[in-house]
């Protein structure tokens, strides 16, 4: 893996921007507190981007990670693995669920196929350009990636994320798309936070009771084969993880080392924060929370981040779905600071 | 009372479009349920419009009621009374925080003076125009208002809502401003629901723990006051309501009866909601919530309708902001089944 993925980050400029960002939130024409999560979040875009007040989130790029993963084949999902290659055709052609929200919130979308059970013939070349592999390994009975794929992987993701930057981003979104894709992200979370599957198994895509406990004992049967090895997170991401991940891993991990903020989306993105912060301590605080996924492993691991999630709307899409959908409480919290009058101004004090 | 308020409110259409709304969104391209609460607002766009799938939700107006409260001179408030008619002239100026978030999301706004206690010198005839009073009566010792103010805030309130929909509205937002303006609204709604002082009093505008105790006392001498006089909802909102919270009753009933769908923003909107409900049975069809308040008689009204908000951000600004803040969501909701493919078309069945 490059060098420049690993090691700490240097957190955002908090004490100067933020400290402005509170005094000037208690100076507005509302009483103090009143625009609640919104004024965090404003102090947040404050130290994220070290200006007070903050400048507008105008462009807000969103990348989708597509890959399949071998557990799909053991049937934890209630889809087949073809929809993978069918959904990044309709990111393609602009009518998937996230495609609908970011044309609303002017997103910039990018599909990568990274992993795809598919040659995605006709696709055009830079769609497929950082493919890694076809599908991951299964998880429960091989690693999902080798060390060299892992580190191909991480490093498509940093170059990815300075593409995303150098077409000029006040903010980044990464979201995923992969049939399967709950099983690695809730094993990431569980080996990252010493749980058990029974914490982290939840229904994904909308499985059945029995369903259910076969993909609790598919998560089991997988972290008890990796066992100690999962204490590097790198490692962690190789056994357990998948292509598509780790590129969104590596993705993270540029951004946040770019000082350019994030703002996650469900269980998937929250487990890559997870890895990412573990490799790059620090990575975190350039993170927001979009939205609370019904998967119970995406509330532990906000939890352990403290982060509260700006939107619960019971969002189980994935693509960047939930992140996209929140951007416009993001913009919010930038416009109330930049253009709200301030109290004083209003009602002179005598 | 202008008969055309009083009696039920047929209810939206909702067996073909809503059915029909339920049909599409389980077939686009998304696992099933996967979109969660936007879905319940989708089909609840298409009942409304009785259209499948719905029209956009382009034209979005706002109506400011404000009026100040006899309440405030015994210290309800963190806020002086003054403070009203400085904020009419904030949203006149758009330097409001309902201003920067209605600019954001292209929302008409319009504040009308109601029963702020000052002249209001300098403001345009139009902002007046509706003037029912100054200030209403201190409820917890004299009723808000006469039998005729409060009818003439009743018509005044339907007579706005006809010339907001005049000018084209898919959707309207009622918005309060008035400082003390959460003590008459927990006041309908203890009366309204049959529950204690002790169950509705909240904190406003951010008022300390004796702050708290006293407010709670004068919601109590409210209630008893009134006693049974309180069973007539009409007579509920004169005795312990205020002009402004009538007006915007007269608007809700009369939205509802024309079939446009409002969305309801903090606690004064819901209590005026209820009042709405209970004097047009059927009205509260019509209104979705568009967040959730810090206040607790406002979780308890949303309970009776059985309404879960779009947003809980801990916004407790008022304005119409809270709804306004989640009008990208219900615009979401009606652009998913508009413009996402149906999984058919992407993976054909065999």
């Amino acid at each position: 893996m490059s060098e420049q993925l690993r090691g700490p980050v240097a957190p955002p400029s908090q004490e100067a921007a933020a400290a402005a960002a509170r005094e000037r939130l208690d100076g507005l024409a509302k009483p103090l507190g009143a625009l609640g999560q919104i004024e965090d979040l404003a102090a947040w875009l404050c130290a994220v981007q070290g200006e007070c007040p903050p400048r507008p989130v105008d462009r807000v790029r969103a990348v989708i990670f597509a890959g399949d993963h071998g557990v799909t084949k053991s049937g934890v999902s209630a889809y087949p693995a073809e929809v993978t290659a069918a959904m990044v055709r309709a990111f393609l052609a602009q009518v998937a669920g996230v495609s609908v929200l970011a044309r609303q919130h002017d997103v910039a979308v990018r599909v990568l196929d990274i992993a795809v059970d598919d040659e995605l013939v006709g696709v055009p070349a830079e769609v497929t350009r950082y493919k890694v592999r076809r599908s991951s390994g299964a998880i429960h009975i091989e690693d999902a990636l080798s060390v060299d794929e892992v580190t191909m992987a991480l490093d498509y993701g940093a170059q990815i994320a300075a593409e995303e930057l150098a077409a000029g981003a006040d903010l980044l979104i990464g979201g995923d798309m992969g049939i399967g894709n709950t099983t690695p992200a809730a094993c990431l979370i569980a080996a990252s936070l010493g749980l058990s599957a029974a914490e982290v198994t939840g229904r994904g895509t909308g499985i059945d009771d029995a369903g259910l406990m076969h993909k609790r004992h598919i998560i089991e049967q997988a972290l008890s084969r990796v066992g100690d090895r999962a204490s590097d997170p790198v490692e962690r991401l190789q056994a357990l993880g998948s292509a598509d991940m780790a590129a969104a891993v590596g993705f993270l991990i540029a951004a946040a080392r770019a000082g350019v903020p994030v703002l996650l989306d469900g269980v998937i993105s929250v487990a890559e924060a997870i890895i990412a912060d573990a490799i790059a301590p620090g990575a975190a605080m350039w993170f927001a929370a979009g939205h609370r996924s019904p998967e119970p492993a995406q509330a532990l691991a906000l939890e352990k981040f403290g982060l509260t999630p700006i939107l619960d709307l019971g969002l189980r899409l994935g693509e960047g779905s939930g992140a996209v959908a929140a951007v416009p409480i993001v913009r919010s919290a930038a416009l109330v600071l930049r253009d709200m009058a301030l109290l004083s101004d209003l009602v002179p004090s005598d």
